[in-house]
C-alpha cells in the first residue's frame, strides 16, 4: 500500500521502518529532513513537504510529540499546506500520537467535513517495543476505516485492540493506561521511601510483592529503575509524562469526572519538572517521595 | 511439633487445619469456643484457656483481627493469663496477623524480656488461599527463631519470604503490599469512571491494559469485581482495608515518611465506611469515584 | 473621557453604570444588544458593533466570561472586526475579566504589536460590590498606561492595587486570591462536616473561630452560606469557580509550581459540576464534604 | 478558690500566673520541679507530688503536651497516685490541653465513675496571649461544672465560649480551628510560591488580599512570617502542629468523616518534621511548597 508517514522521532522512525518491512511504499516527512533521510536506506521516499508526502496516498500516519505538533501538520501553516487539505477524499488519517480527546474529536469532525476518515490509534510501548513491533495499538474510528488500516496497524505491534467507533475512545484508553502506570510509579516511590526508612531494602520488598502478588512486568521494570535510580537515558521523559497527566485530567474534565489520584500524580510530575528532572525517565518522579521523607 | 493456635477466624481456621494436616499436634483457643470445636474432627485439641493451649508448646501462632485483639491475648487480662506469661522460656510466638509496626516492636521487646522469641509472619492472601495453602508468608525475626518456625510457616503457604531480623520489617512489607493493592483499586475506580463517562466499557479498557500491559492477576481480579459491582460477599472487608490504610500511615509516620497516595486512599476508604459500605469487599471503595463523577 | 465598554453581564453592567456616573461618555457593546439597551436610560450609547463602540475612544474596557469570550471580541471574527483591529494607536485595552495568565501575556504582546497598550485589571467582588463601587481592582501593565486608566479604574472600586508592570501579574494575583477563598470554602465544608458528626452546631463552631480568631468577613459570609445551605441564587457560580481553579492551576503549571491544595479544590468543584450543582453558588462545593461523610 | 495546676510549660506557666493574680490559692506541680519553683515568687505553693497538689482542692487544671502526658498524670503510675485517685469527690478536672476527642471521652467517663467532674477547656492562643490573658477558651462539660469553673476560666482569656455539655465537643472545636489555621498556612505557602515564580512579591499579594478581602489577623501574621522566613523562635512548633493534624484526623475518623484537606496538610507537616523543621514555627511547612516548585 502507498502510505505517508509524518513524524520520525524516537517512536515514529522505528514504526515507519516496520511499515516498510511489511511491504508498504512509504513517503516520509519530518520537520528535520536529515532525520527522514536516515530512513532512505530502508527504502523510504523522503518528501520535501507534507503535501508531497500525502498526495496520492490512501493512508497517512502521524506520530508527533503533542497536540500542538499534530495541529501544526494537519492544518495549513502560513507557508505550507497541511494533511487536511492535501489528503485525497476517502483517504484515512491514522493518528498514532498521544493526544487530547478534544483534539481527537475536532480532527474526526474536520476530516469528516473534508470527506476523509480519521482513526485514532495511539500505542503503548517504548522505543524498543516500536523497534521490535511489540507495541499495543489501541484503535477507534469508523469500522470500515479501521478495516482499511489493518495492513498498517497490524505489522507495528503485537496486539491491535479496537475499542470503539469514535476516535477519542482510543485516546482515552491510552490516557487511562498511562494514568495507571503513573500511579504505580508514584505508589512504588512512596512504598520504597517507607521501606528505606524502615530498614527494608526496596529490592526485597519488590521481590516479595511482585514475585508473589502482582506478577506484573510493569511493577518489575519500574521497580528496578526506581530502586537503582536509573533514570538516564530516559525510556519515557518525565516532561512527557506530565503532558499525559495533563491530558488525562483534561479528558476527565471534559466528561466531568474528578480523578484525585491523577491530580496528585500530576503535581508530583510537575514538581519533577520544576526540580530539573524533566528530561529524565518519568520514574524519576519517585525521587520526590524519597526527598520529602528526608531519605539520604 | 506441639503447637498452640490462637484465633480461628476466616483466616485462622483454614491455616490451623493445614498445620494439623502437616502433622503438628495443635492446641487451639478461640474467644468463641464453638468455633474452635469445629476443628476437633480434624484432630485439634481445644483448650479452655490461653494458658492451657500455650503451656508446654514450643511455638504459639496467633491470627487475630487487629492490634487490640492481639494485645488482649498476649498480655494478661483481668481474669486470665496471656501468651506472654504462659509461654515457656525459649518458646516462639509467631504472629500471623496484620498489625502495626509499633505493636510488633513492643512485642519483640516484651518477649525478649521474658526470654522468649517473637517472629512476625503476616500473610498475603484471602481465605481461599489460606485453605489452599497458597498464602505468601512474610517473616521477620531472629534468624534462629525463624528457622525453628519453618515447619509451621512452610506448610501454610506457597512462599516463605524472610525479609529481615527485626519483626516490624515483616509488618511494614505486608502493609506496603496492601497499600499498593489499595492504590490499584482506587486507580481502577477512577479510570473506570472516566471510561464510563467517555463511552468506553470498563471491561474493554481492562482487557486492553491488563492483557497487554500489566498482565497482573491483581488488576484482573479487582478489575472484574469493580466492573461487575460484585462486592458481596466480601473477600476482604472495606473496614479492614481502612484499618490497614491507617496502619500503613502510622508505620510511615513513625519513620517520618509522608505518603500522600496512602492518605488519599485512606480518605476514600473512610468515606466508604461512612456511606455504609464497611462490610462490602474493599473494592467497593471504587463506587465513590463513580458517584463523585455523577455516573448513574 | 470617551470610553468603550464591552460585556454587560452581571458584573459588567453595574461597573459600566458607575463609569457613566463618573462622567465618562460610554459606548457600550454586548453580544445580546437588549441587555446593552438597559443602560441607555443611564446615558450609554449602544453600539451596533465592536468597531462602532471602539472607534475614536481612548480606552476600551472588557468584562466577559472567560478566555474564549475575550479572545472572541479582541480578534476579528468571520464577520466582524475585533478590538485589536479597531482600537486607535496609543489606545488602551483594560481587561477586567478573570482570564488566564497565558491569554494576558498574548494580549500584551498583540496590543504592543499594534502600537496599543494593554492593562490587566481584574476585580475582586460580587455583583453587589460592583453596584456599590466597592470592588478591589488589581491592575498591572505599563505604568504610563495605568496612569491614563485611573479615571476609569478608580470610580469602580474602593481600592486600586497596582501590582506590577507586566499585565499577567494582575491576573495571577486575582487567581491566587480566588484560590485562597476556594480553599477556605473547602476547609469550612470539611470542618462543618466534622462538627455536625461530632454533635457541634456549625454556627457555634463558626462563632468561636471567626469571632475570636479569624475575624474575617470571608469566613463569616461563606460560613453562613454553608451552614444555611443557601446556595441559590448564586453570588458566584460554582462552574465559574471551577474555571478559576483551572486557571490558577494553568498559571501555576506555566511557572512550574505544583499546588496540591488547588488540585484538591479543583477536583471537588468538578465533582460539584458533575453532580448538577454548577449553577449554584460555589460554596455549594461544601455539600460534597458532608455527603462523603454520610451527613444526612 | 483553692486550685491545683499541673503542667507549667510555655502555656501553663503564664496561665497559672494569671490564676494567682486573680486571687486563687494555687498548688502547682510540674514534672520538672525547678520550673514550678519559678512560680513561687508569684505566690504559688509548689507540691512534691500530684497527690499533694490535688488533695483538698476543688478544681484541678491540667495543661500538658499531649494525650500521653495527660494520661500519665491522671492515672496512677508505678510509683505515684494520679489526679483521678487523689481528687476529692465532686472535684472538677479542667483539661486545658489540646488532646484527642477519644481521651476526652474516656476522661469524662473515668471522672464520672469516680463521682468527679470533667470539663474540657482547650485554648486558642500562643504563649504571649496566655501571658496577656487574651486566650480564647473553648469549654464543654456538664453545665453546673462549667459554672463552678468560671472563676478559673474567665481570668485567663478574653473570651470563654461554652460549646456543649459533652467534653469532647470542646476538643473537636479546638482541633477544627487549628485545622483551619493549618490550611491557611499551607494555602499561603502555595500561593506565595506561585507569586514568587510569577514575579510578584508575596508581600504585594498579601497586601492586596488581606487588606481588601480577608482582613484577618491570622492571614496577616502568618503571611508575614512566611514571607520573611521567620520561623525561629517558634510561636507554635511544627511538630505540635503535626500532632494536632493527627488529632483532627483521628477525631474525624472516630465519627467517620473524611477530611482530604486535613490529610494533605498532615502530610506536609510530616515532611517538615522529616526534613528537620520540627522545632521551627509551624508556618515553616510553607518552605516545602517553595522547594517543590524549585524556588531558590
Amino acid at each position: 500500500m502507498r502510505i505517508a508517514f509524518i513524524g520520525l522521532g524516537a517512536m515514529g522512525l522505528p514504526i515507519a521502518r516496520n511499515l516498510i518491512k511489511a511491504g508498504h511504499e512509504l513517503h516520509a516527512w519530518n520537520r528535520n529532513p536529515d532525520r527522514a533521510r536516515t530512513l532512505e536506506p530502508d527504502g523510504a521516499r523522503v518528501a520535501d513537504s507534507i503535501a508531497q508526502a500525502v498526495q496520492a496516498v490512501e493512508i497517512v500516519c502521524t506520530m508527533v510529540a503533542d497536540d500542538a505538533a499534530l495541529a501544526d501538520v494537519v492544518w495549513d501553516g502560513p507557508d505550507r499546506a497541511g494533511v487536511l487539505q492535501t489528503l485525497a477524499p476517502d483517504g484515512v488519517h491514522v493518528s498514532l500520537s498521544t493526544i487530547s480527546t478534544d483534539l481527537s474529536t475536532r480532527l474526526a469532525r474536520a476530516h469528516a467535513d473534508a470527506a476523509q476518515h480519521f482513526v485514532a490509534a495511539p500505542v503503548f510501548g517504548r522505543p524498543d517495543a516500536a523497534a521490535n513491533a511489540t507495541l499495543t495499538v489501541v484503535a477507534a474510528g469508523p469500522a470500515a476505516a479501521i478495516e482499511r488500516c489493518r495492513p498498517v496497524l497490524e505489522p507495528i505491534g503485537q496486539a491491535l485492540c479496537v475499542v470503539g467507533d469514535d476516535p477519542p475512545m482510543a485516546n482515552v484508553v491510552k490516557l487511562g493506561g498511562n494514568f495507571l502506570i503513573a500511579t504505580m510509579i508514584e505508589a512504588l516511590g512512596e512504598a520504597f521511601a517507607l521501606m528505606r526508612k524502615s530498614g527494608v531494602a526496596p529490592a526485597t520488598f519488590l521481590d516479595v510483592v511482585n514475585s508473589n502478588l502482582f506478577r506484573s512486568p510493569v511493577y518489575g521494570n519500574y521497580g528496578r529503575l526506581i530502586d537503582g535510580g536509573t533514570f538516564d537515558p530516559p525510556g519515557f521523559r518525565l516532561r512527557l509524562g506530565l503532558k499525559d497527566a495533563r491530558l488525562v485530567l483534561a479528558a476527565a474534565e471534559r466528561v466531568e469526572t474528578p480523578m484525585p489520584l491523577a491530580s496528585l500524580v500530576r503535581d508530583q510530575l510537575l514538581s519533577g519538572v520544576a526540580l530539573g528532572r524533566g528530561d529524565l525517565d518519568w520514574s524519576a518522579v519517585s525521587v520526590l517521595a524519597a526527598e520529602r521523607a528526608g531519605v539520604k
